[in-house]
């Protein structure tokens, strides 16, 4: 997902020193998920969560406060015996996590800080299909010192930044290979994203997955999200983790076969989801010319009974329903959620889907879902990326730093 | 896979000792992979190998010999200068796996030491579809004392039975959820085959997968083994490791849409891929009666030029390559393995297979290639997946002795 962490090279004969930074650097981990999860804590309260002695999780509670990780919010309880503790809590001032998103419609940035708050954000609309990546990655490097400098201004210092994106991203998580509904081919984001910080890229349904998983209310560790606008991607989450496929490719829904004979699709196939449930194909199902804020579109009409909206609508949720039907059977996931700009359209895609679904499978279907964070899934996924990533390693904010 | 293993349990103030005996079960385990992999080998090429002393190295090897795991096969290497050391290879006498598979048309047990090799071996032919649990598992059982007999004459004994079967095996590793074709439903083998050795059974193409993923020659670790036969199963490799979904139902290709007006299917669905290319859609498409040795029965027909049986196969690769557009447009495998009987078809299925796939996928398509171990990869997959429960931690051979 992020930046690798690296301990630093070291000689085969020390394994042992090794061994034990690579304890510190886990145990300091575990203090900052300890105080994240259920923070404010004292040390004492950290020391018996983690099962350290409270000696030993003050010397990784100072080392914290001096990177800019954790604050102490002043003495806890007075009233007890002994020496009073003082509550922890997640910085608010320290290290934020920057995502940033190209929609074939819009870009977005935010910034997010260690307690999971969005601090700042900036957000441009217009069409970028068919633009060269130059221009639109000036606009979005623009966007990302904007978010930048307003979370600085909060005293925040931006710890790395992920960017979501509507194609095939390599394993490298800089190089898009292929975004089709952008028609941008083998561009190598590092290059084009001046920004100094460190970066990830990622596909923009992994993203929103992600999202699902670590901020959704009881999102299963297993589970197959759907990011459904122009294109439609997918990401398939097994215990908790990506599924990226050998060449990080995972995930190709709108590339599933639905009428095998059906019209000729972008990707060189024939009858592919994305004909029949992508955001473009709806809308010409429901014979209205592409424009901007596509969905609200189609909501508002399909809001006001327009049959032939709502039949192209029933028709895309039948395809997403077919497709679905091969992923459950091929995955077993707990439960499929439906997330990106199309969520917004559930109340006249869910009924025929889950019933395709439920038809087509024997025993107790599987449970179809909306994300509630819909087409914002992957901006706030990304930017969490970020932050997750100094969560799981606090010590490679102080290596950096 | 394989019976879990347990350290034995320990209180919570006791941490160290716990650690150091999984340690030292950690370490038995790289004794006998390296051993496995390379022997014969000296104790002191075993301590180079794994990075412990040769004194450490000594005890380990002294106790996996006591177990019976490993053997001295006498002085190496004489003219050496210092005490000779004694090769090490692993024991062609220790504990066996023992595998059985169900088949719609047969049973069969098998018995595969600690070397790899297949040290005994019993089939009955004969359908067992419609048949009820308890008569099929009584001659089970049957074969497998048989079988477990003919390994104790050559010295070995059973550590533990592993039993593929084609149907959806439930995450306990011992209820058929539900196999159509034997027709059985929620029946219990660990009460039904009482061989007194420890059980696991599994989806016939999950062992089918491990098969080619620790004996083929070559095999990723990222694949899809899709193991054709009545039914048409499928299994999904993921790093080395099973993909088993939430309720253990992953890799049920046989009933990914198609066709999706197609015929109706035993799962409820329409247009499934068993309606096209399971083994006896293939003979109704080309004309002939079920019967015994369905597969050799088409092979020779179609090796003879039987018209109505080949484009019957053609087809059936035509729906094959539909159905694994979609699987590798979701899971991104670096190849597909045909393997289960309808590998023996594979002459006349992969042509149409491979053309349907590659026109339907961008980019470089999956290569597709034919399992070399065909209908037994099941079964050899089963047998090895008990010596790899032995190999993976020795120390329970010794909890169980």
């Amino acid at each position: 997902m992020t930046a690798p962490l690296h301990e630093s090279p070291n000689g085969s004969g020390r394994a042992l020193p090794d061994t034990q930074r690579g304890m510190r650097r886990r145990n300091l981990a575990r203090v900052m998920h300890a105080v994240s999860a259920e923070g404010p804590l004292s040390r004492a309260a950290v020391a018996s969560r983690i099962g350290l002695t409270r000696a030993a999780v003050s010397t990784l509670v100072d080392e914290l406060i001096r990177w800019g990780l954790l604050e102490e919010l002043g003495p806890e309880r007075p009233g007890r015996v002994g020496r009073p503790g003082s509550a922890l809590a997640v910085s608010g001032r320290g290290p934020a996590g920057i995502g940033a998103e190209v929609g074939v419609d819009h870009l977005a940035v935010c910034a997010v800080d260690l307690r999971g708050e969005v601090r700042a954000r900036a957000v441009r609309h217009g069409p970028n299909r068919g633009r060269a990546p130059e221009p639109v990655l000036a606009e979005l490097t623009t966007l990302v010192r904007r978010v930048v400098g307003a979370a600085e201004r909060e005293g925040l210092w931006p710890a790395g930044l992920a960017v979501a994106v509507p194609g095939l991203i390599a394993r490298d998580a800089r190089t898009v290979v292929r975004a089709p509904n952008l028609d941008w081919h083998d561009a190598d984001l590092g290059a084009l994203l001046p920004t100094g910080l460190p970066l990830t890229v990622d596909n923009e349904a992994n993203f929103g997955a992600l999202a699902e998983l670590w901020l959704g209310d009881g999102t299963p560790p297993d589970f197959l999200h759907v990011s459904a606008e122009i294109g439609i991607g997918a990401a398939v989450v097994v215990d908790g983790q990506l599924l990226r496929g050998t060449r990080g490719f995972a995930g190709e829904l709108g590339h599933v076969p639905v009428w095998p004979d059906g019209p000729p699709c972008v990707c060189g196939g024939r009858g592919c989801l994305e004909q029949y449930a992508g955001e473009e194909a709806v809308l010409r199902a429901a014979g209205l010319e592409p424009g901007e804020d596509l969905v609200g579109l189609l909501a508002q009409r399909a809001d006001e009974g327009d049959k032939e909206v709502r039949k192209a609508l029933r028709e895309a949720g039948t395809a997403l329903g077919i497709a679905l039907t091969g992923a459950v059977n091929l995955l077993d996931p707990e439960s499929v959620v439906l997330g990106g700009a199309l969520a917004g359209l559930s109340p006249w895609l869910l009924p025929s889907l889950a019933s395709e679904l439920a038809d087509r499978t024997a025993g107790p279907s599987c449970p179809v879902s909306v994300s509630e964070f819909g087409p914002q899934g992957p901006l706030l996924g990304a930017a969490h990326s970020v932050v997750r990533a100094v969560l799981d390693d606090p010590a490679s904010v102080a290596e950096r730093g």
